[in-house]
């Protein structure tokens, strides 16, 4: 297989079908998404078969249990990707949203009308799911789509695209609205990341490894996130009860997500005069706290290494450390954060606002758990991705994110002076 | 000169100056810009002297009279580049703008608030007033700026930045807020392409040569233009009076600038119907109206050769050719627009609709001159540039377009079940 040529012909479809998307109608794009979620819950057994081979292969290459669970299908897993699917289509359409609108004493009416961006690519590790969950997002919004999942769910993936096409079939769209690259050939990939020519954005998916390979070698611009190195900065104006509920909750409740915790930054003068019974509700959960000098006052806090800090553990982990109010909390988050979710657990406003403006994130969060930082719960529905650049998206990225806009401006025949 | 170390430098200044600029209060922007324009004023001899060594520079280097003309500045120019600091000194601030607020039933308070972008390159031809303009709609948005003018306005350009700092450190903002490459090598402009880590974004201006070779160049992204090659479409249902008035102005008002017209898209229909008395206005106002076999009926146009059409003229000079209805348009400008501006002359709604719909351009018109794209016009106040691409900011770009977001999270001790 010419991988160059093949990737050729699929960036040209996407781009015709972009072309044709841009002004499907809502209820096209609606009726596609939900046929796609029949046809889902319809070939459940054939997906599951499928599935059975990629399990297969999985196995075969050794694959940790953590990325064999991953990789799983059952019927449970096929109906809340339909579910999901559906709650795409139940979405009210991000194109053709009127974003500004005004007259001006020149005569004209300019309007900044939302448009899609045109063809995404999407570059995943073997989550089958993603398959549904980022064509549905990119069709909504009226982007084609050319996904490259991991080799390990490719029988997966295949016939969930499957059931895609038969959704946009029925929908009278263009099959070629959503792609999935037809090759395990790595070198798919790297002709993903410069086809500046067909892509408009690439999303990547997965593990560190996989973004930083794409934000390194991609000419397409890229929405995404390197890590989650989220902090909890406890004010000395901070609620005791309330920091002891969020710190557990934004370390503890799911450690391999993005939005964990990963440092904890405990104001000097709020330890001196409370302590810090939130360590000691982390120590009781297991957590191993890796402290400074300072907490390492406290009793089974272990001596944190200069590594600790600024790292994302992903795992039953923090880093802890003493610092002198809301300005050292603020330098040492520029210094080891990763601009993607930080929190103050402050009663004071007027130092809130100090935080809010200097940390320099896609997400600023006060008295709330970092492992909140996600589309589903900011209400968008669903998202493709967290990005912390801070060009066109920023934050969890849903489909109003993968739109651009145009300006429609209507005069009476206005002719300018 | 060591311009890899010098740029470095540069960079490294502007990362830092932006930290602060990020939360520099309205009045101190303001400020600094209305200080700015003082300085211009009362230095304006300085500026004139500095320009004289500049006009000779050109002279020798054989400069066309058009290129002099704009490297020239006179006490006029000198009140309208003061006139124009302190016009986006009295705009509304962007940054803190809540863009959009909401709650949500997990308890949490959700806003999305622009924020800078950060650091801004801006690499320009010999217009020493963009020096002005660029610096001060950068700053107005909380971005630091790094200027790279042209090397024949290194004089004025150089007295211009000074009076910029003189307005930022009478603010009490950091001098580095608004840098200016102290270099006429041609190396700086190629560090500035690729300094991903200190620069944002790059915003050229200047003729396509520039704009192509930053576009091909660059690592960081881009807001930009390389062509204007705007058409007009007289639909059936056009209204001939205002068509008249609209494609005079359109073409002829100024051929220099990007939004002048240039191709005419007739339907058919209405040729039949009502001649094209809009092209006997332009050959009188003196235009080569270079038509297609159709139009050559008419007494005075010429013959269009195969180049004509996608052709950027920048002169009396239109391309025009008969199409076949709205659908014959927009697949016209398909093929050879530049996604800038394109207009459409119909009194007829839903032909208007199907054209702002499909017309894939930052800037879709109805019955208005193309000259009207510009971010003055727009109401923007000023603009550093159009841009044509789909990423973040498209079409006039102003200082709305020259900032990002955060998300602000406001809980009251939430955690997530």
């Amino acid at each position: 297989m010419d991988v160059k040529q093949v990737m050729t012909e699929i960036g040209q479809k996407a781009k015709a079908a972009a072309a044709k998307l841009a002004y499907a109608s809502s209820e096209a794009k609606q009726e596609a998404l939900e046929k796609a979620a029949d046809a889902l819950i319809a070939r459940k057994d054939d997906i599951i078969a499928a599935n059975g081979k990629d399990l297969e292969f999985g196995r075969d290459k050794g694959l940790t249990d953590a990325l064999m669970d991953r990789l799983m299908l059952d019927s449970d897993r096929i109906d809340a990707m339909a579910e999901g699917l559906r709650a795409v289509a139940a979405q009210a359409d991000p194109v053709g949203r009127v974003l500004a609108e005004w007259d001006r004493p020149n005569g004209l009416h300019i309007k900044r009308v939302a448009t899609p961006l045109g063809v995404i690519g999407v570059i995943y590790e073997s989550r089958p799911n993603v398959t549904a969950d980022a064509g549905a997002l990119c069709l909504k919004a009226g982007n084609a789509a050319i996904l490259r999942g991991g080799s390990e769910s490719f029988h997966s993936a295949g016939l969930i695209h499957e059931c895609l096409v038969t959704g946009l079939e029925a929908a009278g769209l263009p099959r070629d609205a959503v792609q999935l690259v037809p090759t395990r050939d790595r070198a798919a990939v790297g002709e993903m990341l410069t086809m500046t020519q067909f892509i408009d954005v690439i999303v990547p998916r997965g593990g560190k490894g996989l973004v930083g390979r794409v934000q390194a070698d991609a000419r397409v611009p890229v929405f995404a996130h390197l890590e989650g190195i989220c902090h909890i900065y406890v004010d000395a104006a901070a609620d005791v009860e309330k920091t002891c509920a969020v710190v557990v909750n934004a370390k503890t409740r799911r450690t391999g997500i993005c939005g964990s915790a990963e440092c904890l930054l405990v104001d000097r003068g709020f330890f001196e005069t409370h302590g810090a019974p939130f360590i000691e509700d982390l120590l009781k959960a297991g957590v191993d706290v890796r402290g400074d000098a300072g907490l390492q006052a406290v009793d089974g806090v272990n001596a944190a290494g200069p590594d600790d800090f600024g790292k994302e553990f992903l795992d039953m982990v923090i880093a802890a450390k003493l610092v002198d109010g809301v300005e050292g909390a603020i330098a040492h988050i520029a210094q080891y954060g990763s601009n993607h979710t930080d929190c103050i657990m402050t009663q004071d406003d007027a130092v809130a606002d100090v935080f809010f403006q200097k940390v320099d994130s896609a997400i600023v969060m006060r008295n709330a758990s970092t492992q909140f930082a996600d589309g589903g719960e900011f209400g968008m529905g669903a998202e493709i991705g967290i990005a912390t650049g801070k060009m066109h998206a920023r934050g969890p990225v849903g489909a109003d994110q993968l739109t651009s806009f145009k300006y429609i401006v209507e005069g009476d025949g206005a002719t300018r002076p």
